[in-house]
């Protein structure tokens, strides 16, 4: 199971590095949350669809990957140039490094609870250092 | 090995909780490395040292734990209040809530690679809001 578990989430992962929403409901349960917020597919959807129009050069890289069904821990890094504000911080453009630490409870071979904490830190140690 | 891991981990976190640097020898490696940091032994306990003097009340709440060895990837939950600042941030003795998503890679059963990230942007949601 938790090497099945393990395929799947790459596959999620090149799903979103396709920028293929369409495909979204393949990997994300119905009644998906992320960080409390009862999002949904479609909520999710939309987050994600907004993170592209941010980021046009978004790509999810997995760093660390530790699976143990039911759940998946991910480290994920990231090298791109969000265009106006992210997370409050006033990138304009310029190319960031940073990473992010991320929890999944899969539901039904499905992402269903997602717990995401990004380095805002680093990042701002890059714009004001 | 998995289960033997997770007992380990949470020996970990009850010794942190009893603020018992001195045997924080049975639990990290002479080589450790924080964030890219290579602190060994010394360093993690001088940087454990320093975030109790900063955070009297620091507890060590597990809230998500995936294990496959030779990796720990582990939510911790905080509700403490730092003295001064915190993060580069004024909580002055502020009462916040925040979570750090964390992965350890362990090395002869003692933790040796930690890759950690707290969620700074919630603890500014609870000053700035």
């Amino acid at each position: 199971m938790t090497s099945m578990l393990s395929q799947v989430y790459r596959d999620y992962i090149a799903c979103l590095n396709r920028q293929d929403l369409a495909s979204l409901g393949q990997f994300v349960h119905d009644d998906a949350q992320h960080n409390g917020r009862p999002l949904g597919l479609a909520g999710y959807q939309a987050m994600l669809a907004a993170d592209f129009q941010a980021i046009p050069d978004l790509q999810f890289t997995i760093a660390l990957l530790v699976v143990e069904d039911p759940f998946v821990a991910s480290r994920l890094d990231f090298d791109c140039s969000p265009r106006g504000t992210f997370l409050q911080l006033p990138v304009r453009g310029r190319r960031v490094q940073f990473s992010e630490n991320v929890f999944y409870e899969f539901k039904a071979e499905k992402i269903w609870r997602v717990w995401s904490v990004v380095d805002k830190a680093r990042i701002e140690a890059q714009l004001f250092t």
